[in-house]
């Protein structure tokens, strides 16, 4: 039987989530099914929270309760609580912050993954618009605005990558996928060599290609293994001639390949 | 001048940025300088972090810093330096979670932000193409297989949304703009009739969109105040005809929407 595992939070309890799916990750043996929460941001509604909890700890079966909710009263309702274990992610650290800083905290204060700064979410969207636009080099005229452009053959995980960049990081990413013209040749692209310092390369290993490309169109030329091992030998052979930098996105998820650019990468341009 | 926050990860980082953020949030009147240092994944590189955190400390400015890294030893290694406060997530949370469960942790296990369940990180992808294909009304023969349709007036915030529900969620989200034409009547398009259990309206207040367009188009009559107003009262009507459920955009961001959208509306069809 699975233990049930409440997320709780005044707001979209994203964080809260991702906490305690991180910390479960640590017991692979149990099962835990996970009851978002979010939105508890009033007195009525936690209390209401409360009572569910209550009457699952009555019945002889407790869940685990994770809460990321700031409100003082909120958060003392749920500690009074008795037979069950709140992880409550402010509680743990906001002790210890106060002392280091040496000053109250103002339990107030803005939500993480709210609008919060409104330049700064603004630019967000203008950095997805881009992205949309400028996806799989369908417009290639805008480059100079772009804050990276990412290439690479098809399916190599441009889009999901440019997609993600803009809606968590704010930047303009670009993307342009090297087809069988561009990979003949031993040159970039005109359009991509005017603008080296801002390519980022993603390759893949061609077995992994040609696995992902079989799913859209079995048995095509396109899918096979012998085109995906040429693309990426060709497509590496430009990657090195330039002295791009370049990510092997084979084993690694969207988020990773994100943080690589954003940590590694681009850390001396932005 | 502002104190140094450094965010270790032996991934990447994403989750104890995120508790950083949030906490530190609670401390408005303070400067922070936010410094990733993700993918710590040997002792040689967490020890180099160290001593660099060491020296900070040394020269009488020591640094806040918050760690999600797993494995033992390397935690060890951090903890055993003085002088400075470690706010570690794993130590914080799993000695609570190993007695609630009665059950030992296993500190190797996976990685929230990596790829993990193959299945569900391909259908991530999957539900990307999909919202790529299917954004802004483009294509609209395969509303079947969509998980959620999203309408609403030209910048409401489909488009970010779609690609937020498909990155994060796996869904396959599709959106529809209405457009003066769909405005202008009292039905909706037969297309999105067919699929009312899939329909999610995004609103947002006339001025805020007059504002947004303003930025796109100054002076057009696409931004007018009056097209704004005359653009969300015709779509708010329609949605109440057809008893669509509605978010006010105005004032709350993507992953507020998305998380509207799943823990609130879908919560009964998915």
């Amino acid at each position: 039987m699975s233990t049930r595992v409440f997320i709780l939070s005044d707001h979209t309890g994203i964080t809260a989530g991702s906490i305690a799916r991180a910390l479960l990750a640590q017991f692979p043996d149990q099962d835990f099914a996970l009851e978002e929460h979010p939105f508890l941001d009033n007195m009525e509604k936690v209390s209401a929270i409360a009572d569910q909890i209550e009457s699952l700890v009555q019945s002889g079966s407790p869940p685990l309760v994770f809460s990321s909710i700031v409100d003082r009263d909120s958060r003392t309702l749920l500690g009074e609580k008795s037979g069950w274990h709140l992880f409550d992610i402010f509680q743990a650290f906001t002790p210890g912050l106060k002392k280091f800083l040496g000053t109250a905290a103002s339990p107030v204060a803005g939500h993480l993954h709210g609008i919060g700064n409104t330049a700064l979410y603004s630019e967000r969207i203008q950095a997805l618009d881009y992205a949309m636009l400028h996806d799989d080099g369908s417009i290639t005229r805008n480059y100079a605005q772009a804050d990276v452009i990412l290439i690479g053959v098809s399916r190599s995980g441009k889009t999901p990558t440019c997609m993600y960049l803009a809606l968590h990081n704010g930047l303009q990413a670009a993307n342009y996928p090297l087809v069988d013209e561009d990979l003949e040749t031993t040159r970039l692209p005109a359009i991509l060599r005017d603008h080296l310092d801002k390519l980022v390369a993603l390759t893949i290993e061609p077995e992994q290609l040609h696995r992902i490309r079989q799913q859209r169109r079995q048995g095509s030329r396109y899918s096979s293994l012998e085109q995906c091992q040429w693309e990426v030998h060709q497509a590496e052979t430009l990657f090195r001639k330039y002295r791009i930098p370049v990510i092997d996105t084979t084993a690694i998820s969207i988020e990773e390949i994100a943080m690589r650019i954003t940590t590694e990468i681009m850390q001396d341009t932005k």
